[in-house]
Parts: C-alpha cells; sequence; structure tokens
C-alpha cells in the first residue's frame, strides 16, 4: 500500500454528543455494499468502541499509524487517537467536549498538509459548544481556512460547494439575513468565486472546460431592470469579467428555470446569489445525498449536508447516506 | 349534456402571436390519450383554422354555442367566436391584436361569472403588448380580479398558486424587485394569504383540513435570530394568527428542507415568502406540467406556467404539457 492513490482519508470525530460517532461507524459497516474508499477516524478509541458496543455493533477499532489504513480498514475500523479521552452522553452536548473536537481537526489539517493523507472528511461539530470553550472562528469551514493560514501564511477564501450527482451548487453568499443580501453581493465577490469554482472543477473534479451558470438576484433574472438592478449592475459585469479571464459561463439566468434536468445538463456548476437560492435545488433534488465541499483551501475537504443532529443522536436512527456520499467524493477529489 | 357536472371550459385566446393558438390545437389533437375534458377557445375561428392549416393539423374547428362544448368537442374543436377578426404571425407581437386578446379574457369571465362555464383557463398574453394598446392593469391576473370586481364590486385579492402533482406552493410577494421582500412582507399579508389558501383548498380542491408548511425569510428561518429577524418578528405572529383561527400552518421552516419528498409529504400547500423560494422548488421538480392557479378570485382560473415564447412561436415545437396539466386541475377545480 503506496503512492498517492493509496493515501486514505482521514474522518474528524465531530462533536462527540452528535450523530457524528453512530454515523461513522455505521458508514465503515457498509463499507463493502457502498465500495468506500479507506479512512480512519481521529478520535478515542475507547469513546468509538462504546459507542459500538451500545448499539450491539460489531465494529473492531484498531488504532493505527496513517500508513496502516489501507491495510487495516477491510477488518476494522482505523482510528487515529487523540491526545485527550472522551467521553459524551448522545444528545447532551458539552463545552468539555470542545478539546476533542478540535484536536481532531487540527490533526487532521495537519496530516493532510503533510501529503500524508488524500483529504479530510468532517463531522458535524456545534458552533455554540465551541464558543463556550472559547473558540473563535465562525464557522468550521472559517476554522479550517484559518488552520491551512497558520501553515503557510497565505490567505484564503473557502467557498461551499453542495455537491450531489444531480447538480453542484455554490451560494456566492451564505449565512446572512437575506435583507443583507443585495448589499453583500459584490462584482468583486462573484468574481472571486467564480475563479475558484471554475479552477476547482478543472484542478479537482477534472473537468477541462467547466461550464458555470450563474443565478439572477432578481424575479426573472431582474427582466432588464424592471424588477431589480443587482442583475444588470453587479452580476452581468461579474460575468464579462469572468468570460475576459477565459471561463465559459452563462447567465444571469432566471434561478427558477435553472435547475430542473434540461437546464442542469448545461453547466457543471450553478453559482447562486444566496443560501437559500442554492439550497432549496440542491436538497430537493438530493436531500440525503447531498455533500458539502469546502472549495479554495490547500487540501480537499468534504462533510456531509446536515449538522449535529442532537435531538435523534444515540437513537441509531441516522442516515449515513451524506456521509458515505462525502467519503466517496472525498476520494475522488483527492486523487488529483 | 347537463348538470353542474357537464358544464366547460373555457380557454381564452391569450396573444396570438405567442405559442397559445398552437399550444390549444394540439391540446385538442392529444384530447383522447390524455383524457382532457371539454373545452372552447374564445378565438377567431378563422384564425384558428388558418393555424392549424399551416401545421397541416387536422383541426375541425367549429363555432358553438356554449352548451354545445362537450357534444361537439370529440369531433371538433368548439370555438365561441369573438367580434373581431384575428390576424398574426407567429413571433411578431403587434398592439393590433390587443382587442382579440382583452374581449378573450373579458367574455370568458362574463360566461364564467353567469355560471355557463366551470372554470376558466388562459393562455399567456405579453403585457407590453397590451400597454401599447392602452391596457392599464399591472397583470393579467390582476386583469381578472378587476373584471371579477367591476360584475359584483366585491375588492378581490388574488393569489398565486404554481401546482403540480409533487408540490403545490404559493409565493406571498411576487414580481418584486429581491432588496423589496422584506419590507412588502407583512404579517397581514401573510395571514391575508394564508386564509385564502386555506379556504381555497378546502372548498376547490376538497380537502377537509388542509396542511399548510410557510417557509421563513432567512437562511434556516433565522436560526433564532441569529440570522434575520423577519422570521420571528413577522412571519411567527402570522402563523399563530392562522393557527388561532383553526387552520393547521407549520413554521415557519427552513425553506432548503421543506420541498423534498418526505417533507412535501407533510403538507397540503407551501406559503413561500417570494418568487424565488416558490418557483424554484417546483420548477426543478416539475418543470414541464407546472401549472398556475389563481386562488382568491369568484371563479376558478389556471394558466400553463409558461409565457407567449414568442422566440419558439410557429415552429410547432413547444409543449402543450403544462396547458393539459391546466385544464386538467380546471376541471378538476371547477367541479366544486
Amino acid at each position: 500500500m503506496s503512492g498517492l492513490n493509496q493515501r486514505s482519508l482521514l474522518l474528524t470525530q465531530g462533536d462527540p454528543a452528535g450523530i457524528g460517532p453512530e454515523l461513522s461507524l455505521r458508514a465503515w459497516l457498509q463499507r463493502k455494499e457502498h465500495s468506500l474508499p479507506p479512512f480512519a477516524v481521529l478520535s478515542d478509541p475507547k469513546f468509538l468502541e462504546r459507542v459500538a458496543q451500545g448499539y450491539g455493533w460489531k465494529v473492531p477499532v484498531k488504532v493505527v499509524a496513517i500508513e496502516e489504513i489501507g491495510t487495516v480498514f477491510p477488518d476494522a475500523l482505523p482510528v487515529i487517537p487523540l491526545g485527550v479521552t472522551v467521553s459524551a452522553q448522545p444528545g447532551q452536548p458539552n463545552a468539555a467536549h470542545a478539546p476533542s473536537v478540535i484536536e481532531s481537526i487540527e490533526t487532521a489539517v495537519r496530516l493532510v498538509r503533510a501529503g500524508a493523507a488524500s483529504a479530510v472528511v468532517t463531522n458535524p461539530i456545534a458552533k455554540h459548544v465551541l464558543y463556550e470553550a472559547g473558540f473563535r472562528h465562525p464557522g468550521h469551514t472559517e476554522f479550517l481556512a484559518a488552520l491551512a493560514s497558520e501553515a503557510d501564511g497565505h490567505a484564503y477564501h473557502p467557498v461551499m460547494m453542495l455537491w450531489s450527482e444531480q447538480l453542484a451548487v455554490v451560494p456566492v453568499t451564505v449565512h446572512i439575513p437575506l435583507s443583507k443580501v443585495p448589499a453583500a453581493l459584490t462584482e468583486e465577490l462573484i468574481v472571486l468565486t467564480g475563479r475558484i469554482v471554475a479552477r476547482e472543477m478543472r484542478e479537482r473534479f477534472g473537468i477541462a472546460n467547466p461550464r458555470l451558470a450563474v443565478a439572477g438576484l432578481n424575479p426573472h433574472a431582474g427582466e432588464n431592470g424592471a424588477m431589480g438592478t443587482e442583475d444588470g449592475a453587479v452580476i452581468a459585469p461579474a460575468i464579462e469579467t469572468l468570460r475576459r479571464e477565459g471561463i465559459a459561463v452563462a447567465g444571469p439566468l432566471p434561478a427558477d428555470t435553472m435547475f430542473h434536468a434540461r437546464a442542469r445538463s448545461l453547466y457543471d456548476a450553478a453559482l447562486a446569489m444566496y443560501h437559500d437560492q442554492a439550497l432549496i435545488p440542491i436538497k430537493t433534488l438530493a436531500f440525503d445525498e447531498a455533500v458539502n465541499v469546502t472549495l479554495g483551501l490547500p487540501f480537499v475537504r468534504t462533510s456531509p449536508d446536515h449538522g449535529t443532529a442532537f435531538d435523534i443522536a444515540g437513537k441509531g436512527i441516522a442516515r449515513p447516506d451524506s456521509l458515505m456520499a462525502a467519503l466517496k467524493l472525498a476520494a475522488r477529489l483527492g486523487r488529483s
């Protein structure tokens, strides 16, 4: 087991009181049916053993060195241990869990930056729990970008893509109130996002000439200014700039007619102007299988498109579909 | 052929230079395969004959009195003639077409209001063509509401619903710039819309206890105020009011997770806060078959969910799916 193609995936622990641990075990149990790529969880092996025992699942947990992941994976769940022990009750978030959550992420980034793993897949975390413990980043993705910047001094602009077999879509603005979207939507932001998406569609997704489709902000993409000015004043010039850089971009397109099957066949990735414009179509089409991919980082990072789900943690009913899709996509992108 | 269930549908001509005429003929040609309900077109019979001849389609056109529609329909396309002749080149809108467009709509409303027909189905019109001819209503639907008000003095608040077998969704605000949505979205407007939707789901769709789902405005429905205040300050109180009136309402729900199949099974109609929030999911799911239904009028009105499509008019390639779905839904709703 050597060579680039054999490098394995690192799966962070996520919040130990959420559904991450049970999904990690369940994904390993389904590794054959779903042809999952080898991965190791960065967590406390004793904690994962107790979770498996609680469900009566036969998951042999084995502490490994990173180069052993591929050989161990068929017969046991490879675990790269943390420096802290983990103890958590499902559905009961606790600031005491923060050190393991953070160490798991930091270790994953360090290992993938060192070239020892091909990609990072992150289990969900709960920001408010980490805030109680002194965490100061706006979110999971920003923390990953900060860790990458600390390592090499470069400033990264992470871009969230939601990906499924049917649709890849990027919200240009994300977690802000709808009323703040028009002001936040600048030509520069659209151009920067479009560049990163085009580059990563080429370099990581292996699409030589990626076709982007950019949504308008207003109904009917503003109908030539009759229903809003941003489509013509902000989005169209951004598209022109991207075209001058040689990127194939269509738009601004009326958002309502760009996500049905025939329309989707005309582009490789869509840029949406705000959260729901991006997430409504993909979650309507691929609710269980959508994967969150972070573009713009110096390594591949995917994650399931759901949260910690404290309300159902520990019940064994959470579906591992999105985590399994995240693992497969990470393996595909990590080959580049 | 008598009695309420035999009352027929009236199909307006729409813009004669758009795809309405060819779709009307094509729908009649497919009346058997699609079990279409009997309908008559309100137009110039000579015009429709020429359109049919132009395509080489065998569509016998027969001028009928309204009570003859049902008996004639199997063998010929029933037409209720207008007082004007119509002459139009496909794809070439012209203000000279306006009188026939307007008379067709006025006649349909008069007949349905008199109880002579069960419902009105409208072919698409082009507002800018009518404006040149002095038309002063903001749109097709507002014109219908004005005609209804002229007849009985009542003020109607028309509500647009997009309907398909998979999803029925109502945008509370419609054709306004996205930046104007937060201010336009009042508690009163949401309550008024919810009442009309609930009433018509009962009275016209025959659902005894309709379940409504109301979307939030902001990402994650505002996440308890962390991403916008309208969900808590405007939408939630409106929902409370509707609940006090005995209506089953869920929400405000995160808009991105309310349109996948499992989520849709929990409600009969969704209220979205703005145009794209409503139209993205339904056009993603049912691009060709979605129907526009106007609620809140004193008669049933449906229309295909597309425009005049001047760019493809006359080529014979426009799909009649949405018009046929509009005819079927009108027949279903018109039985009430």
